[in-house]
């Protein structure tokens, strides 16, 4: 395209739910964007790689990259990969950390990233992680992502030049609500629950917290709820 | 076992090489032992594979896990995961850093040790990353392993108490074939080479780094060479 300077290039991690399609939406205004998404044996994988295609489709990024993890399951450990574990509360005696906790999960996705990443070039990766309104999971948190910047920078090629951001890590549930409806985030085509397929369960902590958020930005969710 | 005080248990990242085998044997004094596999498209797998289980089954080493990431295949990249790229001479211009280098590929194996350490209790992960001998990989430095372990001390749960040690990292190839034969270890099970399956090429950079370390430990490295 003649006079069209280059943008550069923003792999998303792109799970299917409400946060990382906003942070989608924040990256789009300076990025060309690149999708990513892992089923690793969760509960409700099949559904939430429904969603990553329906929110791909519906912005026309064609740069996807689906791929399986099938470890995290066999090691277990979670509630949201072991079926015989209590995945709407999920509290943990002893822990602050909830059973849906994954062990280590987003170090699994981010390493996927960059590997992606600096293969095609790519100057940023997106991921959705909040840490004030959320589950409490160690790797939400802001200096987690600071300590996986300094080891990009040293893992990886020298002349390689990316960097993590994490646009909704500070937003309450409503304020990605708020900015998911100015940017015309595709809302209606997400999904958050941990456990539901056909409708949403209301009930997990997941889909508890995406309800508050709703609620609190005055907003209706577009998504079916079990009755 | 009546008066027998349980030892703490270590996770050690066993490729199959001679490095994490010498990794290995040094822990083994201290600690019970699980070993991990990780196969990723790369051109010796089956070699690989059958190294590992005949070094756990040479130390009787039964809490196994081998598993498997067919994404960084996919991403391509390396000439260790594409088989049109050239493994023997892998310089690459403009990088300091040579063709061989699998994209952020220690990230993904130290990742998959920190999940199964934590849900299995272990206190330790092993991995036989060589800086100083080595072929220049940014993700075999101390800097990145000291980066990692600050990683995980903030994405997993409060309570794991959980530590990346790298116990040959600054031995030359000479000073690891010498520990090796010092702690009895099976070298001759161990397979380090990029490129042959039944006898090692001697070509590559592998081979050329491991015969080096023989030659100045003065000893016989046991396994079939190419004439």
């Amino acid at each position: 395209m003649a006079g069209a300077a280059a943008r550069p290039l923003a792999v998303v991690l792109l799970s299917g739910g409400m946060d990382s399609c906003v942070a989608a939406a924040m990256l789009r205004a300076t990025h060309d964007l690149a999708f990513l998404h892992l089923s690793y044996g969760q509960r409700t994988e099949e559904r939430e790689r429904r969603a990553f295609r329906a929110i791909a489709s519906h912005w026309g990024v064609t740069r996807l990259l689906e791929s399986r993890l099938d470890h995290l399951k066999a090691i277990g450990g979670s509630a949201l990969t072991d079926p015989t574990r209590d995945a709407v509360d999920a509290r943990r005696p002893g822990s602050p950390v909830p059973d849906t906790y994954v062990p280590f999960r987003n170090t699994h996705l981010l390493a996927l990233a960059v590997s992606w990443a600096e293969v095609i070039g790519a100057r940023r990766i997106a991921i959705g992680a909040v840490e004030e309104d959320s589950s409490g999971y160690p790797d939400c948190r802001q200096a987690y992502y600071d300590a996986f910047n300094a080891l990009v920078r040293l893992g990886t090629r020298p002349e390689t030049d990316l960097e993590v951001v994490t646009p909704v890590i500070h937003h309450t549930k409503a304020a990605i609500v708020r900015e998911g409806i100015r940017l015309e985030a595709p809302l209606h085509l997400t999904w958050s629950c941990y456990t539901g397929e056909a409708v949403a369960c209301g009930r997990c902590e997941s889909c508890r917290l995406r309800l508050k958020g709703f609620a609190a930005a005055s907003a209706v969710d577009p998504i079916p709820y079990a009755p």
